[in-house]
């Protein structure tokens, strides 16, 4: 039960709360920023113009990066270290979600180290610093905000590897709701069941929990699920957009994971693997695969299985493994309610023997890992899994 | 609904997490520590032996000051700031609870900042910084080892003022629920109400709430009335002991705060000044003080009143004012149920009314403020609760 919780990320939550950026920012000792961000869809909404504002306001230089990608690219990451050095930035400002602040929380680990950064991701050694960085955030579901983690996909062989450290850890991050009511219907719910199953992940675990972990989790992924479903509804419902956008950062900062040992992280790593070979929004090849490795481990743990069921969907059967398979379908049944896919098909995504036999071998880090503690799988297990989320 | 949040301090916990102090310590580039500490139970369980040898391990020196009293006194801070400038002590490490961390806490503002300590606590000016400090937790009640606030007992005049402020944070806590086992039981339970009126203290309020805040608040309570009956039974429980000891620390970080404008808080003014006083136990204070200030203002917010009665008890009522009522009363027999006093009589304390009087002036700063903010209490309402609370 002993564990380690760390989470210093300054949150500033509401409504026009992005108009305190540049003061954050020189609350943080940054003089040259780089603006960090992905798509148009900042520009044309004029956020971006606003933040430039509050740092001009803040008198701080900036200069700025945009065009990161949906499972963000080495390459881009490789750019943006560049105009750093040569811009002499001393302080990194993500405008997005979760790709733009790991491609933000990449671009850091660059610039305070000596060497490539892929070494990083590839596990070949540790960081030893990171540059201050800072985040406005205009998605709810990634948790990157506060959490310690970052992935990148090296379109070199395509593989997509995740790096964590306390050194990358966000010093504030701005959240406005608002921000987030013009993502398509897709994303928003895609983003929900991202965040749930961060704190899915920690939650099935093989240690004695703790009830008061396992409380705020239970309470986390209800809340999540009610959200998503009146967001399906009305996406500028505000509260709503408030509660999901609050749960994405509660879910990845490590508070679900208190005493739970760490957590499974199959699913993710599954799922990583699909995102690296077919570019799928993350939320929904997460979806695609949950209830595969469910099925393919619930055996492990019935009794988590049976107490998920049975505080999540207040379901009652007398028979454990009854009530532990009835949980996993109605998750199955909330993810179809919001339009989110159950299987590979549904997410669109059809591979063949060849690419499945490829996704788990490189997921197994080509034998050298497994993967989940729940169940240990190898290559074998997860082709297993892959193909009874075919369909 | 808009709020920040920051809880910087980073949380060892776990059975034997106290023989880290010393590297911790190091980590946060202290090394000349001030050890501070209450009455001879650290010394005589020998934690007080193993923190100073784990300081010693990691290449640290260290000067003692122990005398900490409950209700902690501004001369053993004096006293501290006095010893702490003459050997040059650059980290500061409180060994003990609430009252060992609030004393740690007012030392860093007096070594930190020029002129006397007290002006911030009677709101003269701010303090610019705080010495760095960490704490080894003893017991789970006050919650300060994650909290911004301090408070203090100066003893001209008897009187007790809190300040907050980010600057006197913990870099960390060390928390290993086995260093609670020896406390005795009023203290144990004391130390639970503490801790559910940290958290009942925020969800009492005017704004509209954040559900997710609401279930975590909830979910918190729940637990530690669970656990505090727990405890009463057996004070060895190690899980009852760990859910206890982190929900201390999660119901004064600020978490249960998110998104409730602030709380109300009136019951902690009001129960101070019996501390300042009478020298009561903080946590047995307030539960002889809650109910009458409940009785007294919910009908400000019957909704909220009916809504914890509904969710904490599990109570159902038609009519909102008796559920309001119904779940105040049930509060009440459970403090019962753990030993705790309702009254001030059960307090052991029978103020007259020149002494009422002096408290009710005392807690409005002789008229300059009103606390509580489910209703604003002058001095007339304040003495008309103390005298509600009388038996």
């Amino acid at each position: 039960m002993n564990f380690e919780y760390y989470a210093p990320t300054k949150v500033v939550f509401g409504k026009g709360s992005e108009e305190k950026t540049g003061e954050l920012v020189k609350d943080q000792g940054g003089h040259k920023v780089l603006l960090h961000y992905g798509s148009g869809s900042v520009v044309r909404s004029g956020l971006l113009d606003k933040i430039c504002q509050s740092l001009e306001k803040a008198g701080l230089s900036y200069v700025m990066l945009g065009g990161v990608v949906p499972n963000p690219r080495l390459s881009k990451v490789r750019e943006g270290i560049q105009l750093c050095r040569k811009e002499n930035v001393d302080f990194l400002l993500a405008v997005g979600g979760g790709s733009v602040i790991d491609s933000t929380k990449a671009i850091g680990y660059g610039l305070a180290n000596e060497g490539d950064v892929w070494d990083f991701y590839e596990r070949k050694r540790q960081a030893e610093g990171c540059m201050p960085l800072g985040a406005v955030l205009t998605i709810a579901a990634a948790g990157s905000e506060m959490s310690d983690s970052s992935v990148i996909t090296n379109e070199d062989g395509w593989i997509k590897r995740g790096y964590s450290s306390n050194y990358c850890r966000c010093r504030f991050v701005v959240m406005d709701p608002e921000l987030t009511y013009t993502l398509p219907d897709y994303q928003t719910q895609s983003g929900c069941v991202d965040i749930m199953m961060h704190t899915m992940e920690r939650y099935f675990n093989l240690s004695d929990n703790m009830e008061l972990t396992d409380g705020i989790s239970e309470t986390l992924i209800r809340s999540v699920m009610k959200n998503a479903k009146i967001l399906k509804q009305n996406p500028t419902d505000y509260n709503a957009r408030a509660e999901v956008m609050w749960a994405s950062s509660l879910s990845h900062n490590g508070l679900t994971g208190c005493g739970t040992g760490g957590g499974d992280w199959a699913s993710h790593q599954i799922a990583h693997e699909l995102g690296g070979m077919f570019d799928v929004a993350h939320g929904a090849g997460l979806a695609a695969i949950w209830e595969s490795w469910a099925r393919y481990v619930y055996r492990e743990a019935p009794e988590r299985f049976a107490g998920f069921a049975s505080r999540i969907f207040d379901l009652e059967e007398k028979d454990t493994e009854t009530l532990a398979l009835a949980g996993i379908e109605k998750m199955e049944d909330f993810y179809r309610s919001v339009g989110m896919p159950t299987s590979l098909k549904e997410l669109g995504v059809e591979p063949t023997e060849a690419q499945i036999h490829e996704m788990a071998e490189k997921c197994c880090f080509f034998g050298c890992r497994t993967v989940g503690v729940i169940k240990r799988l190898d290559a074998a297990d997860i082709e297993e899994i892959y193909r009874m989320a075919r369909e």
